[in-house]
């Protein structure tokens, strides 16, 4: 996942995951700086925001920030009124896209994210059960760099929710413990609640859901990925790379500038 | 799925799926007889084959019978006891080395079974979850004759459970209405609740999940399927295909008889 030489970039929220992962990567001896994304989802990303700036104070350890909308115009709210959807879809399209941008820019060889056992099984039940071949084919611990793509790893991919919880607990680290107050009865959410229902019934059900995929289906869907992958070429207007001439954060940021004057109103109205 | 001239042989279990697919069948035009297999589950085997006998005889059709007890010396919950299993494993094996045998025996060409839609994406499931390679190689509403094998086809699997309860109402078929006592809180109906679950939040849910894998992924696993079914020879014993000397039907029988005496007395003194 991570050479000892490795400049390494951590995705940084504040939660519980990002925070034990930096805590680790550091006390492993990585180079590891954070990244911490401004969402503008109101009072928790102010205390998100807190967080892991405490975190980094306290340590000593280089945080870097992006704000969505002092830096992009635009914030996650906006972005969901603007484009009439769920907020996750635009949340998780900018934090891909930025903490890739960013790495790259700052010359990072590897972006490392949070992400657990429960996140990444819930992710894998909804690809499994719309058979998304290409998000198969991605889903994996590693994803190798590519050209404009430095390397994605999740070194606690094999780590419940409740054991990184727990290790910050023990390692006196202060994180948010809100949920995302807009993630409220999204479709990930239900795929975790269906995933601890079977755990409940079946132990080690999520676990063995997950490794086995990793283990004995995954390569079966790489072929997608492959094909994704050498379809790339840079954005017209950003120069990420993309299937597309325009890259699907520049057509967010369109869509949103397009109708941002009624956006502005009609939240209000509605509520 | 099935040629004018087969002779198909109809799975018939009593309950409203195997009778919708034996009256759509005869409807269709086919050669269609059908097979009812006596699992010795008390009352509710009594019901299940006389609903099977009625529909059969009101309608002149042919009914073969085959009575796991008084033809092969053990019934379903002998079988759970001598094993220590839940009953479902022993019974499923029952039905599908007798539903083969018997359509060998007897020259049929095509074994349907009335699986729907339900049922199918909950087998899926369970596979999916433990990343079964060879089951999902081989879980395909058409698996293709082979040496000792007829061909198996599930010509209602685009059909909800729903549906063919519908078409029985419509059609004034009689049949069995209540689920089999053994299989209580068995995985399968776990997985159905799951299922129906996800289905109450996405609907289609259900649907996309199993045409989805037919479509999409099924092909990326039947290496595993082929590499089995090319390892085939006949049991030592019955003559049956299987990938060992004797097959898991024949093994069943042994340990069920090994062990029968103190079968005689378990199950009461439990009780």
């Amino acid at each position: 996942m991570i050479h000892a030489e490795d400049r390494v970039l951590v995705a940084v929220s504040g939660g519980k995951d990002s925070l034990a992962l930096w805590d680790l990567l550091v006390d492993l001896g990585y180079r590891a700086d954070g990244l911490y994304l401004g969402l503008g989802i109101g009072e928790y990303s102010q205390d998100s925001g807190n967080a892991a700036r405490s975190f980094a104070r306290d340590r000593g350890f280089e945080l870097h920030e992006v704000d969505l909308a002092g830096d992009y115009g635009y914030d996650v709210p906006g972005a969901a009124a603007a484009t009439h959807r769920a907020p996750c879809g635009a949340c998780g399209l900018s934090k891909r896209h930025l903490f890739n941008a960013v790495a790259v820019e700052r010359g990072y060889d590897v972006v490392a994210t949070g992400h657990n056992l429960d996140d990444e099984a819930a992710v894998l039940l909804g690809n499994v059960l719309r058979w998304e071949a290409g998000y198969l084919g991605r889903q994996y611990p590693v994803l190798p760099e590519a050209p404009g793509f430095v390397r994605k790893v999740k070194p606690l991919y094999r780590l419940a929710e409740r054991e990184t919880a727990a290790y910050c607990v023990l390692s006196g680290i202060d994180y948010q413990v809100e949920e995302c107050p807009m993630a409220e009865g999204n479709r990930h959410l239900g795929y975790k609640d269906v995933l601890n229902a079977l755990e409940d019934r079946s132990p080690g059900a999520k676990a063995s859901f997950l490794f086995g995929f990793i283990d004995r289906a995954h390569d079966r869907f790489v072929d997608e990925a492959d094909e994704e992958r050498a379809s790339l070429q840079p954005c017209a207007r950003c120069g990420s790379p993309t299937t597309g001439d325009v890259c699907a954060f520049c057509r967010l940021r369109d869509r949103i500038g397009a109708v941002a004057e009624s956006v502005d109103v009609m939240p209000r109205e509605r509520g």
